[in-house]
């Protein structure tokens, strides 16, 4: 089936996902590994507009089901046009969120079922599930002030309109999943490291879990460089 | 929990569902009973953007899951908004298609596994199943000739495109469903009998199911008007 691997970043707004998983994809095309970054909400023309309806809803009121089905249709889109086809062209797909941020969202956080949640997204997917997830964990105050810094607007909406304590219950719902899946799921810190520092951590426990990854010639270097 | 009565009407493309759901709403209102008329795919606003993206999906193919779970989306949405609600108030809804036409649709005629479409659609509709379905059966090509007599531009481009053998594949699906579930599906042959035959018929299975649904002077005139 599937020759390639299939990574993702997880962890709240400000936390770091998208600065480390273009890191990551840059330092492993620079060694001439073929590489795929992709995101979620969104990666396709049709998830566009799948987020569009998400985020301008009007006067409507989403219902939860409506949300988690539409973040779902998403995926599935998505899976099947661009991360798939990529892992069966022998890639390293590196992907900001996937089901983890609909089970913590959507799931712990919003108080919909777990266990539905898992359910429509093992539909969704056709029960593709990473081979490795980095969660990037961060102390809930200091990513908002994070995302203050960087003035993300959707980001920094998103916390406006639910408040800290909805991020929170994000947060805790990522590290029940961490917990769960400890194999799967590499819980990082992020309060009190440079981000190179948590670059290199990444890099060298992607290439613990993938040793033979490399070029044979890069092989030696890459565990230390 | 609901005090409502819910009703769909179902059926392949031709079939008559729309005339047949109009007629039963008027004679219900006609008595003094309050009664809701909607449809799917769409009855609110965010079902019709979902709706536009199923139809217009430009170059892009559709993964089957996408479809499924955009439906699925569209009702869940439609049930909270609209039918829960209306059935909260006591009403009669009537449904031109529901969860039955994804299951004959999706599943049955596109391969889709009925079970998976099942259990999403459970999801979205959190398990509310119509008291009493009418499905109007009807020979594939009869269903096509009228289709063209109303150039009701919709289901003959999808005839079209899909080919009379996927409206066979839809009929039989519906009927498989019809014979797993006698006591809820009321299978009706609409060859051979005029528009006002069908309505009686409709009319008199719906007051042999709902004995007391009209208002008690319109009771004994009800069971044979």
């Amino acid at each position: 089936m599937e020759q390639g691997i299939f990574i993702t970043f997880e962890g709240v707004d400000g936390a770091g996902k998208s600065t480390h998983a273009h890191l990551l994809a840059a330092r492993l095309q620079a060694k001439g590994v073929p590489t795929c970054l992709t995101r979620e909400p969104g990666g396709t023309a049709l998830a566009e507009k799948i987020r569009h309806l998400l985020l301008y809803t009007g006067e409507v009121k989403l219902a939860p089901a409506t949300e988690v089905l539409l973040y779902a249709a998403s995926r599935a889109q998505h899976v099947n046009e661009v991360i798939r086809p990529a892992l069966a062209r022998g890639e390293v797909v590196i992907c900001e969120r996937f089901i983890d941020s609909s089970l913590a969202y959507q799931g712990f956080a919003s108080g919909n079922k777990v266990e539905m949640v898992r359910q429509v997204n093992y539909y969704a997917t056709d029960g593709l599930v990473p081979a490795l997830t980095f969660l990037l964990d961060l102390d809930t105050t200091e990513g908002w002030r994070r995302i203050q810094e960087r003035s993300e607007s959707v980001a920094a909406d998103r916390i406006e309109a639910k408040g800290l304590s909805f991020q929170e219950k994000v947060r805790q719902g990522y590290l029940q999943l961490a917990a769960s899946e400890r194999e799967r799921i590499q819980l990082l810190n992020c309060s009190g490291c440079t981000k190179d520092e948590l670059h290199q951590r990444i890099w060298t426990l992607f290439l613990e879990k993938f040793p033979t990854v490399l070029p044979r010639n890069e092989q030696v270097k890459g565990g230390c460089s």
